[in-house]
């Protein structure tokens, strides 16, 4: 059995704007791990005892999402990856952390990308399950997809907030969508389905998580009309585990990862949709620590 | 004040497949309405007496909608234009009507423009409050519009049902969401939310109406990704009374209409979203006037 969640001590620290959850568990070179949505630091549950065998294990909840508030009271509002990753360098300032490694996954990529190129040197590798990156362009938006995507726009009326959120059931009844949906075992979530609920739940927590979509629209449009973007390639250490069923970020699509990425490893996870982390776990935690041991014995963290 | 819906009786016809539901008020040359999603016949309410003084008018629900349902008990499945045409044919012909006129609006103008290219002798004239033919083509994929589209991919789901239909509130929720966004009078549909609320809590409803978009998604999708169908044009005399501020439904999209009717008159509604007929009904029911007056005393339904 994997440890429970419950296990897992919750922690706080502030920064300017934010008073950051986090899970914190074992020593050795930093590593945080940046979730996605519809998630939360507690979707790292499967990962991070394993991890933490042999690393300092730091998985925050990203503004709006979790416990993570603002300090001001006020809700998160149109939230991008460069805010999100302006909160990981003040996160970790306020930790007094300098260099980590990263394991990212959904929206949590795109801020581990974002902090990449804004502070490389504070990064010492990054492992991406699945990759939502700049080379996916105009894929996002293709017809045949669009059925798949409906979420995206959706998240960007209030009458998200007030459907998905009128009472549990209904909270339940949305999440459970996704969490089947991009899943290969439909009963992978079985055992958590009532924590999802518990966290979206939260007050702010829907909103939270809608404000991302909201905040990334204008990115999105301008990756479907423009297409993929130039940009200077990530050269750090990249090792990318994507879901070979992943439905709403298929596999397929890391076919231009090597233009972003310079120094990339990339294999399809077996028998595993969107949340590999989860649905592939024990598998998972293999690749994680394969990848980031050797480098904890080089000059990766120095 | 408008005739109160109430006032206008049920009736019912048994074609090959359905029981059709629909309103019959007046006489003279047989004038058909039909309408759009989310609506049901007496989204004409506010339309038939005006026009019943001069016509026999006739407003069914379509397939799945308001009260019409298949006779073999089963629910709308993948309703196309295609099909809701046969069913506007067998109905007619149970009617025992050879030729009628057309007033539609949404999904109505989809059935209509069908009807009229499979059976152009049956047809009179035809009247569209707003218009989505072919001519929109790729418009409907693109980028900007998506927000405004979501409905389109997330009706492709069950989750739509479970979550629209929990329970009244949340269908009052959703359906507040299109009737107050696609209107310019956000007071427009006060009087009428409960009968809204009313009808699509009908056992079978709001499948019947998602099952629209599930049906027609190959068409749109088509139209996405190879733009817009060359077709002969429609030859009857034909009104475009599209609202100037129809978001979901731009009437600047109008503007290849000429491709595809040869007899045209166009012209923006004023102050009206994508409810012409029931937010400027005095002003509509004045143009449709206008429009059938002269050619029913001429040889259009002879």
């Amino acid at each position: 059995m994997d440890k429970p969640a419950r296990d897992f001590a919750d922690h706080r620290i502030e920064t300017a704007d934010l008073v950051v959850n986090y899970l914190r568990e074992g020593s050795g070179p930093p590593l945080v791990l940046l979730h996605g949505w519809p998630e939360f630091c507690r979707s790292w549950k499967k990962n991070i005892t394993a991890l933490a065998a042999r690393f300092d294990v730091i998985a925050p909840d990203l503004r709006g999402f979790g416990d993570t508030r603002r300090k001001d009271g006020k809700p998160a509002e149109k939230t991008t990856a460069g805010l999100l990753s302006a909160d990981l360098t003040a996160f970790l300032d306020a930790l007094g952390i300098s260099r980590v490694g990263i394991v990212s996954h959904d929206v949590g990529a795109y801020v581990a990308q974002t902090f990449a190129r804004f502070s490389p040197d504070r990064v010492a590798a990054l492992f991406f399950f699945n990759c939502p990156y700049p080379g996916i362009g105009a894929r996002w938006g293709e017809g045949s997809y669009l059925p798949e995507a409906f979420y995206q726009y959706f998240h960007q009326w209030p009458l998200a907030e007030k459907l998905v959120g009128y009472n549990r059931d209904t909270c339940r009844i949305y999440f459970s969508h996704f969490l089947h949906r991009w899943s290969v075992d439909q009963h992978a979530f079985d055992d958590d389905l009532e924590m999802w609920v518990d966290n979206f739940m939260k007050p702010g927590n829907l909103t939270g998580g809608f404000e991302w979509y909201r905040g990334a629209l204008a990115m999105r449009l301008k990756w479907i009309k423009e297409g993929a973007p130039k940009l200077d390639p990530i050269t750090c250490p990249t090792r990318v585990f994507w879901g070979d069923s992943d439905s709403v970020c298929p596999a397929e699509w890391g076919d231009r990862l090597g233009d972003y990425f310079s120094n990339l490893k990339f294999s399809k996870a077996p028998k595993s949709g969107h949340f590999v982390h989860y649905e592939q776990a024990a598998l998972s935690n293999a690749e994680m620590l394969a990848f980031f041991t050797p480098l904890a014995r080089g000059a990766a963290w120095a």
